[in-house]
């Protein structure tokens, strides 16, 4: 089995890069993600098992099914669970379009980057809406590069950040998704849907915030220099530029800032859609 | 004395627009800015009260000095002051780089919105540094308009908002100084400089959030309706498609969020530069 093109790739730095991010990020992204004792959560799309590792940990008692469309991602994530003491996770090679589960299969869903790289972020929704039980719960995390605002301001960077949209756009994604959450919940027919975005600023008074802007975004946008250059996209020159000019942003003077969209959503059974069509 | 130019003018329907968005951004603002009883705390540029009687009602024993640059600005915000029954605060007409003050007459600082339109900010800093007291602190919030993140994603409503960052920027100002209050404050020979974001969302689950996006930023925007057409900076067509993208975000499937900066700094003595240079 192969894994699908991503337009991040699957390089040991891009794993790393993941990793980085998880434990940096995980109080502000899983902040309020806590499931029951004997609850059954799907984690759909787990990659390596950057948020598994996390998402476990928080929940202990929570019986975990982590599915993964790469069967390679799929066996560094279940190592990793394994290394981390996580013993209630199982994992799945299964796609999102062909969920080989039963309907009402599960408590809670759990999402985390993945609807941003889908062609068909409303279908993977209805799909999951569908194994997920009556009453529970999904939990979406996604980004959104439109929110990235850093100082000094720079046409070249924004130059750079645009060619990782448009790379994941020709890709069937869509690197802005974040902003969308509410409305695709609600479409796909969740209820209750709560949207909290989750900021994160980083300046010159804390080195370590700086090291985050570089080890998480300007990786990730480092991550598509080839394609971006190959592509014809941009030349050597103006990204090479570009890239300096977010780096700057992480020195004394510099600031920037970048939000993550955190959604929650319940099915529930409505009655008079139910009665009345 | 007539009042300078300032890019959301001065109508009656600008002074709502303050007044409202004070109100509904009280909390997300102000949330964390209490003074001690007895304390002095000096407001830059209070316009026409509309921070005002939060920050003193915040602050009931504190003794308020709030200045304008604009008499008629200033009437206003006395009497809206006193109508709320402030007593503790004194109205004075003064220019921010000709403070009518001795050195160090202030146990503290407030400024909103105000750097946003100063040609030298820098220099702004600076005197408001002068007449604080060493140990004292100076509180600055301002917006950033390169924050406004909405869905849908709109190139007209970007040239509406462009609008508006142009001509503010023509009059010395930068709508986007938010994300730069750290190094202007550290610039400025503050210490301990703090930023916090503060940021708003607003989509279809609180219609509320929707008029609040409508009353406070969309508002604003419509402000500098007539010089941006007028100066040709936009056709009326563009015009009026941008205002209608951008009060299409506030429809039921829409999403909008914006951020505020927040940063409080101290005034200390700083031994080693005072000895050394």
């Amino acid at each position: 089995m192969s894994s699908p093109d991503y337009v991040h790739g699957r390089s040991s730095r891009e794993s790393d890069r993941l990793d980085y991010q998880a434990s940096r990020l995980a109080e502000l992204l899983h902040g309020g993600t806590r499931y029951p004792d004997d609850s059954t959560v799907l984690e759909a799309a787990c990659g390596v098992g950057a948020q598994t590792v996390i998402l476990a940990g928080n929940s202990p008692g929570a019986d975990f099914t982590c599915i993964d469309i790469s069967p390679e991602s799929l066996a560094i994530a279940e190592s990793r669970a394994r290394a981390a003491g996580v013993t209630r996770a199982t994992f799945r090679h299964a796609d999102i379009y062909d969920l080989p589960f039963p309907p009402e299969s599960f408590d809670h869903v759990f999402v985390c980057f993945l609807l941003e790289h889908l062609k068909d972020p409303l279908l993977a929704l209805r799909n999951l809406k569908g194994v997920l039980r009556q009453g529970g719960t999904i939990t979406v995390i996604e980004g959104d590069h439109g929110s990235a605002l850093f100082y000094p301001e720079s046409a070249a960077a924004r130059a750079v950040i645009r060619c990782l949209i448009d790379l994941q756009a020709r890709m069937g994604g869509n690197a802005l998704i974040g902003r969308e959450l509410r409305h695709l919940l609600n479409d796909a027919g969740f209820s209750g849907v709560r949207v909290s975005p989750r900021q994160v600023y980083a300046d010159g008074s804390s080195p370590e915030s700086g090291d985050a802007v570089k080890n998480i975004f300007i990786a990730m946008v480092e991550g598509v220099r080839d394609p971006a250059i190959g592509s014809g996209m941009i030349t050597r020159e103006n990204w090479e530029q570009g890239i300096r000019d977010l780096y700057r942003t992480t020195e004394k003077d510099g600031s920037f800032s970048y939000t993550f969209f955190k959604c929650v959503a319940e099915k529930t059974v409505n009655y008079h859609r139910k009665m009345c069509g």
